[in-house]
Formats: C-alpha cells, sequence, structure tokens
C-alpha cells in the first residue's frame, strides 16, 4: 500500500504553486482528480518547454494525476462537483479569495455536502484581510516577503530569487497542512480549512533574519555569498569559474592555510580566530583568490577535497542534472507520454524506504479531460438516482 | 485536540534543517523531545542574536520542543534512549551520514525497540553515495545543487540566495515526509525510514528551469528580476528606489500605458503582444522607468493600485516585520522567555481553522536540560525494573 493510496484529492489548482503541492500527494499514491477549464485546461498547457508539442511544464507539475475537464460557470458542472466531493477527502484551490464563492464552491458550502471535508488554500496574502485581494505574481510575493532585500550582492538591487519560491515555498508549506490535517482527521473525524499566503511563506524562509530584527533591530541586507559572522565562507574565483568553500573554525583554517602553503596566514593576527577571519574577510578573500588563480575550479575542488576541506563547485542546471549523483539519487525520472514520447522530469527528493521503486512512484501527465467520462459516467449516474430516490 | 498532540518526537536534530522541521511539529502540538549535548547544548544556544544573553535564533527553532541534556558517548544515556524509544513515534537527526550508526541509534538498532518506529534523516547529499560524507553547508547545498546559477544578474557571479534555503527546503520537505510516514502508519501499523539530501531539495526548487534543459537542452542563467518570457515583469527604479510591476497580458498593459500618459506606447509594434514585449523588455524597462523618475515608489504604488495593475514595493526586513498585513496575519509572536523577557519569534504560516488561537498555539523555547530530571525520573525506573523483571 502506498503512504497516501486511497486519499481522494480535488484539485482546482492551476500554474505552479497548487499543482506543485498535489503533485507531491499524487507521487506518494494519493488520487489527484484534477479539474481543468474546458477546452483549455491548466494554463500551462501552453507555457513552454514543449516536446512534440506537449508542455514539459505542464508535464513535470501534473505526472500522476488524473484531468477532467469541467466549466465551473455551468451548473451541471457544480452539481457534478457537489457529488464528487461526498467521496473526497480533500479539496485544494489557488484561486484569488472570493472566485470559489462565486462558483459556489467555498468551504462553508461544500462542508455541506461533506462535513468531514478539508479544504485548502493558497492565495498571495491570505483568504482576508488588507491585501487579500493583491494578485499573487511570484515577484510580487517575492518582492512584499522581504526575501529580496536580502538577496544579492551589496552592490546590486534587491533581487528575486532566481525560481519561483513565492509559489513552491507555498506548494511545500499547504502540503505540510494538508497531511497534518489527514492526521487529525484520522483521529478525530474532523475536517478543517487551510489558509496559506505565498508572502507568509516567503516570510517564514527569512529565518534567523527575522530575529535579528526583532532582537537588535537590525534590518539585514544582501551581502553576497559571504556568511555573516564566519570566514572563509564564500564563494571565490579560481582560473575558469568560482568555487565555494567553507570553513568555519580555526583547525580546518589552518589546514587550508598549509594545503595554500601560507602558514604565514596562521601567524597573522587578522586571521587568528573565525571572529577576525569574518572581519577581515576581504583581506582574506584577496590572499585566497591569489591562490586559486593558479588553478581551475575544477583542479582547486580535487585538491581540497582530498584535503577534506569543505568546498564545492558551483554546477549550472546541466552540470548538476548530468552529475553522478542526481543519477544515484533518482533526483530525474522518465515518463512515458505515449504519442508525445518520454519526459525527463524532477524525482521526489523524499525517499521513502516504503516507497522504494526507482522511478519514486512517478507516472505519466493525464492528456486533457482524459478522465472525465469515467468520472460523469460514475457521478452523473448518482444524480439521477439521487434524483429518483428524492 | 490539537492536530499532533500526542505524537512524540526524539529530536536529536541540531542547528537549522532538522530543528527547523522538528518547530513546525511542535507548532503543531507534538511533543518534541531536543535531545542536547551535555553542558553545551545545540549549537545555536551560541549564535547570535542574544537577548539577556539568550539566543534568539536558539528560541525561534526550538519555541515549544523540551529539552534533555544527554551525552551520547556515554552509554547510559543510550540505555535510557533506547529505552524511551520504545514509547516515540519518530526519531529525527541531521548528523553527517555514519554519526547516529557510531552512538548506536541507527535506524536498525532502534528498530529492535520499536518495530513501527519512524526514522527521519536530513543530510547533504544523502544517507549513502557518492557524496554522502560531503558537508552539509547551506553554502555548499546551493552551490551543487544547481540554484546559484540561476539566481542573481546577467552580469553579477552565481549568487547564494540570502537565506539559507537549502536548510529550511530540506526542513519542509523532510517535515512532509514524517507527515506522510505518521499517515501510513495509523493505517497500516508500519513504520520507515526517510532520508531527505539539501542539494536534492535545492535541486526540486528549481522547478520548470530543469525542464528548459530535459526537454530543451537549454542550460538556464541568470537573468536578474526580469521573467523569461512575459514583460513588463520586473523591478523598475522609482524616485528613491525599486518597484516591483507584474503585467502579463495585453489589457493590463493598454492600462498601465494610459496611466503613464503613453498611449503611444499602445501602438507601438515593439509592445504589441507580451511575446514582443518581452523581447523588447529592455527598450521597454527605459519607457517605464522614464515616467517612474518623477515618483517616489510609494507615490507610484500608490497610482499603480488604484487603477488596479500588479506591483509592490519591495520591502526589507524591517519594512514587512512592521507592516500590518505582518500583524493581520499573527506572523510574529511573542513567547515570554521567563527572566529573559519576551521574544518576537516568526509565527506559523499554515493557518488551520483548528487552531485558532492568536499565537499560532507557539510556545516558549527550554532552557537546556529543562526537562531532563522529568525524563530521567521516568525512564531510569522503568529500565530498574526491566532490569529486575528479566
Amino acid at each position: 500500500m502506498k503512504p497516501l493510496e486511497g486519499v481522494r484529492v480535488l484539485d482546482f489548482t492551476r500554474v505552479l504553486a497548487g499543482p506543485f503541492s498535489t503533485k507531491i500527494l499524487a507521487d506518494f499514491g494519493a488520487e489527484v482528480i484534477k479539474i481543468e477549464k474546458s477546452g483549455l485546461g491548466d494554463d500551462t498547457r501552453s507555457f513552454g518547454p514543449f516536446q512534440n508539442g506537449l508542455s514539459g511544464y505542464f508535464v513535470f507539475l501534473n505526472s500522476g494525476k488524473k484531468s477532467v475537464e469541467l466549466n465551473l460557470k455551468d451548473e451541471k458542472s457544480i452539481q457534478l462537483i457537489k457529488q464528487l466531493v461526498k467521496d473526497v477527502d480533500v479539496v485544494v484551490e489557488n484561486f484569488r479569495p472570493g472566485v470559489m464563492k462565486k462558483f459556489g464552491l467555498d468551504y462553508m458550502t461544500l462542508k455541506k455536502e461533506k462535513e468531514d471535508l478539508i479544504y485548502a488554500s493558497i492565495s498571495g496574502f491570505g483568504q482576508s484581510g488588507v491585501w487579500h485581494q493583491k494578485p499573487a505574481y511570484d515577484l510580487i510575493a517575492q518582492a512584499i516577503g522581504g526575501i529580496m532585500s536580502i538577496n544579492g550582492y551589496e552592490d546590486t538591487p534587491p533581487t528575486r530569487v532566481g525560481s519561483s519560491l513565492g509559489d513552491t515555498s507555498a506548494g511545500l508549506y499547504l502540503t505540510i497542512g494538508i497531511l497534518t490535517a489527514l492526521f487529525h482527521r484520522s483521529r478525530t473525524g474532523e475536517g478543517q480549512q487551510i489558509d496559506v499566503a505565498m508572502a507568509d511563506t516567503i516570510y517564514s524562509l527569512l529565518e534567523s533574519n527575522i530575529m535579528r530584527y526583532t532582537v537588535d533591530g537590525e534590518t539585514p541586507h544582501r551581502i553576497g555569498n559571504r556568511h555573516p559572522i564566519s570566514a572563509p565562507l564564500d564563494t571565490y574565483k579560481a582560473k575558469n569559474g568560482y568555487l565555494a568553500i567553507a570553513i568555519a573554525n580555526d583547525a580546518l583554517f589552518n589546514k587550508f592555510a598549509q594545503v595554500m602553503n601560507r602558514e604565514d596566514l596562521i601567524e597573522d593576527s587578522r586571521f587568528y580566530t573565525d571572529f577576525e577571519r569574518a572581519f577581515n574577510q576581504k583581506a582574506l578573500k584577496l590572499e585566497i583568490e591569489n591562490w586559486l588563480k593558479n588553478y581551475s575550479k575544477e583542479q582547486a575542488a580535487l585538491i581540497l577535497d582530498n584535503e577534506g576541506i569543505p568546498c564545492a563547485e558551483i554546477y549550472n542546471i546541466k552540470e548538476i542534472s548530468e552529475s553522478n549523483y542526481i543519477k544515484e539519487r533518482n533526483m530525474l525520472v522518465q515518463v512515458d507520454q505515449q504519442q508525445y514520447g518520454e519526459f525527463t522530469i524532477p524525482g521526489n527528493p523524499i525517499k521513502l524506504s516504503s516507497l522504494k521503486d526507482k522511478n519514486n512512484n512517478v507516472t505519466r501527465a493525464p492528456a486533457l479531460g482524459e478522465h472525465t467520462e469515467e468520472l460523469m459516467d460514475q457521478y452523473m449516474n448518482q444524480m439521477v438516482e439521487g434524483g429518483r430516490e428524492s
């Protein structure tokens, strides 16, 4: 039995944040029934990159789900959904607050169909309050959530995190909320509502930077790649690119100085302790890059690795994707999208011993409306029967 | 009943990734018993910022947990833990792979004490494989995981995300794994092992950038704050700082042009469609900043907000922390650390309707060893009795 086998999720989410969450549920065996707009489907079906006309963006976010095409402005569709809700455990949506209510599919309405329903929403800024109608673009959530103010170098403008962290972090937190609610329901029989806002999840990822403000009144700013209180812990320029080096204690620093043939640095009062090295990190960086200019990043990484000095090359997406590491961890898996060919999509980073298959239980994404008929047959009949009985 | 009430977590984690995960479990009502190194405790007890000598870093990550001081190299402590394990649901640890085995506390050993144990580990690069002994600094995980290669501007070096995303993302994914395993156990009676690697979780957050590589063979690079296929969707310079504007369709763009008194842009063939605007985004940016130079970012945000143009000021940590939004969402909460005074720490971003108290169920962090005696009394007695019986 897969961990979430038998859990039924009715998924109204579109684009990134919501589908990112329900994709994790699908990977663990939940039955995720994705409701898609008649004729068009999820917006991401028209986002690139395409392989034989099928969107890779859509496939990676929706593999393992079912697709049902419905027009939410059509009364019959709403009646069908209300029938279906009686048999589902979780409803997930990421419309702008108020839209599900306009459809007649808000929590209070659906709760009448199923008392112990779990109803999970992602929005930019919460289901109510000052900014709840603000649009939920990732850039907007990152701008308001504070992370752009501490991402980047001293001399660069505020910097958006280079992937859609507002969406993905909201997806992860929502998944935690849904699983917590499922566990709660398994013990109490009670459903509940979950409200996750992208701006809140970005704010949560600021971690100790928030404490520096609330305790010391300090406003942390951008400091590039270096560490605020340790050195050398930064990226350093080698002959052909950058290398990350992470040293936070004296013993390792002494070893590092020896590797560089610079025992004099050990005796240098500017670099005696981690505290002094952090204070004089600019001068220390010059010394390190003076050594690194003789080596490629690959050579330097090899030398330091051999001596047990924590370091890493900085991989681009091709390099990490082609690494033995990613292969070994099954972090890229293949799904067979039939006439569109095989797609290579990210694997599940949560390795459960109860789910040991190499493909991480990942299966292909559905065609638009692939499961409409199956569901229609079942629930339309129930509706007719329900009608006859009453 | 709180959602995770009665769930007992034995928490060997230190510093950030692990404590970030078990803190979420504690917020939802789990009993988290934090095992701390005798005399010293979690490293973060000595990290700033300090208030009256108590670490704010420690408090925010460990509020709501219990603290038990033990020396894991002491045989009596190990025996005590084995007794305790019989009564816990989840063990969590983030030592370097192999360390728990050296202590005699690996999964296979503890499973003998409790057959259905859930055993959850965070490491830099997984419990086995090519890089499993590589140290798990956040910088190292970010460097290898690929995100630094797409974070920052075209002309800046690879850029570390400005908060410890390697740690926090691993903490979030591990929490999802633990909750999935708890649900699985509630239905099957089976425990399991969970292996989450920081490099994998960073890789997972690359989202569609991975698809651009696997489908098109493209290696995405840094592009600053702009959107790869829509414009104007970027940050723009106003008189006193930057503003985020997010427009991805023609109707909104036309409105925006009117607001700027630049109806000519609507007729400009370079800006006809989203596709053309993205292609000519540099020229478009000049036009927008030419308008913005007459306004402060606050003034411009007000004008655009009023017209329904998606935009946002870019808040620093002080600005977002002091906003009405954060207050309204209870994203900062107070905990009373007794003689150290009140601490203001981040609230829980997952708003569950079953947990409606204003403080998000967050309580204070423990003193080092505050719960040692309570536990010793209970389990030492059991060990003696166990000894007598056999």
